[in-house]
């Protein structure tokens, strides 16, 4: 700033929050990339197609503001109404908006004291009571804790950062358990060998399910979330959206997002792809003295029995393999670790062989 | 649904609101839409090459949260700092995000009684007090009006749906006025022959100035906004985006929006083009007895001397012709009229002799 300023008394209007800080993404091209959960595919062969066949010239003109294009193509997928689809800008921004339009009361949200760390950004920004319920010393949920008044309900199956799948039986309890409030059930892993409950929106008008494109379907660059549940909660949802911006889908978002969701056939295979070298690369990892439970999703959440996950951390970072890890109470330990194709993990297992060796000599 | 519904109690916790209702946006093919103010022509051609040379395969991967290729495109165009810019989905995105940044206060903010209708739907969102100050009788502000107490200020520059411009001196007295206020110039329009006071974001650290790609740039459809500003407003601004959705940008809208800023020459070229169609077309409509005043955007504010703009609206309507008119106070004998192409405001031209012709018949 060229000339001197004032003191500002505007800054006392201004409202004030500690931002999320996300997974980094580095510039370098060399990484090994396993610290925010991508897919370590491409996309559908058919987005490449949308893309070569979009026609450019559309862009002057606004995108739907109903989405139709896509709500359809997931409405159809899941057999469900296209009132009950609602989308947005990742599911960040569908959960944002789920946050604002559902938990409205002066009674506090519950979630997990270990869960998606945006949860009490949101709840903060929208100065929003909440409460964290802790999970047992084995990460489990308690249905209990979640069976007391409360605002609202949230948390994700799978757990993140853990990874690990709560039965369906048990979350329908906490649904059934809370007629009075919504309950978000957060699905971003689900795909990777998890049940989603999106068959109960059909008998739950409080549920709302909310999934994404980032995962499962490669498309993290493209950020498109979804949520699924009765007409009423979706047309309140895209009450709040048409009162915060009409048009948050953009039109090259609608053609690519469509296309990938009608190649269903490529999406098995990616996801089988990343179940089965999850699968193969447990024991790898167990046999180097990691410890971590069942997890049923795109990552592995695990400490290792000797080594502090700082150290371990830094370590592969300064060698390139950029893996998640929290400074926080509890998961202080553990490495969240993305799984990424056979070969980037390969060389994860040879980098880890090659520390332990040397850590010892 | 399908099974039957408890009659629900997780309704009283829910944010009801009234929703804005955008300009319609017709799937019919044959229309001349003059009811949104896009733009009638094509993106830059550096566009279609941004696309063409588009790694789809990328999309697997977050975008950058910094947004950083289209933040110094625009940085570099407008002479300000990296840490003057922030960038959103479309200009509503960068609005909301502002009011809910800015105006967190218990004192009104102001913003015209005849003005882009979005805001007092943003207030109403995050229950931020507003006072609506009516404009003159010829649809001027009055500046006293906004040297009150307030709780933040927001105006477009040139107005909407009004067209009309307010000098730069003006504007520079409202915000030197009000240190302790962050007052929001929307300069939505600003290029059809209006001044911006972006130069004035280097000596008021409280001025934040609003743009959009989606009228002069050609592309309403990729749903860009953005917001110029002091390092320490922009600042606060990104806190609360990260605290929303840390990716708002997808990877094709920073790829595209960097390609159109820099294609200045197509830029001038069709807001040349814009400029000179409504000044032509400006003398036409004064023989068919509209009314109106000296409009600086890229839409003409008429009534007409003696028939209703009701009327009018659905007669245009009825043949194909889109334009807007809303039911409010003060307003509802005005039509909003985009400029087109050439060809298509003679076609305007020609309906309305006709018209005119058959009612006097």
């Amino acid at each position: 700033m060229k000339t001197e300023m004032k003191t500002a008394g505007w800054e006392n209007k201004v409202r004030r929050v500690v931002p999320y800080t996300p997974g980094e993404q580095p510039k370098r091209k060399d990484v090994i990339k396993l610290n925010t959960n991508e897919c370590p595919y491409p996309p559908s062969p058919k987005v490449k197609q949308a893309l070569e066949h979009f026609g450019e010239e559309s862009l002057r003109l606004y995108p739907d503001p109903q989405s139709l294009d896509l709500v359809e193509a997931l409405a159809d997928y899941y057999h469900v109404g296209k009132d009950q689809v609602f989308v947005g800008v990742g599911s960040d921004d569908v959960l944002a908006l789920s946050f604002l339009t559902f938990f409205n009361s002066d009674k506090p949200v519950l979630f997990p004291d270990i869960t998606y760390s945006f949860y009490d950004v949101w709840a903060d920004l929208y100065r929003i009571p909440y409460q964290c319920q802790p999970l047992d010393d084995n990460f489990r949920l308690k249905k209990e804790d979640y069976m007391v008044e409360n605002g609202g309900i949230i948390f994700p199956n799978p757990n993140a950062p853990t990874g690990l799948m709560e039965d369906i039986e048990v979350v329908e309890e906490i649904i059934a358990a809370n007629p009075d409030s919504v309950v978000i059930v957060d699905e971003a892993y689900v795909d990777f060998g998890c049940t989603s409950v999106i068959p109960l929106v059909e008998k739950y008008e409080n549920l709302l399910v909310v999934q994404t494109f980032s995962k499962s379907r490669a498309m993290a660059g493209m950020r498109i979330g979804y949520a699924i549940g009765s007409p009423k909660l979706i047309g309140y949802l895209n009450d709040v959206k048409f009162s915060f911006n009409s048009y948050t889908m953009n039109r090259l978002t609608l053609a690519c997002g469509r296309a990938c969701v009608e190649d269903e056939d490529y999406f098995r295979e990616i996801t089988q792809k990343i179940i089965a070298t999850r699968e193969r690369i447990k024991p790898e990892l167990k046999r180097l003295g990691f410890l971590f439970q069942d997890s049923r999703a795109n990552f592995i959440f695990a400490r290792h029995e000797t080594i502090s996950a700082a150290e371990l951390f830094e370590a592969l970072k300064a060698d390139g393999i950029f893996v998640r890890h929290w400074n926080k109470p509890r998961i202080s330990e553990y490495l969240r670790i993305t799984i990424g194709t056979d070969e980037e993990m390969d060389r994860l297992i040879a980098w880890l062989e090659n520390y332990m060796e040397s850590r010892r000599a």
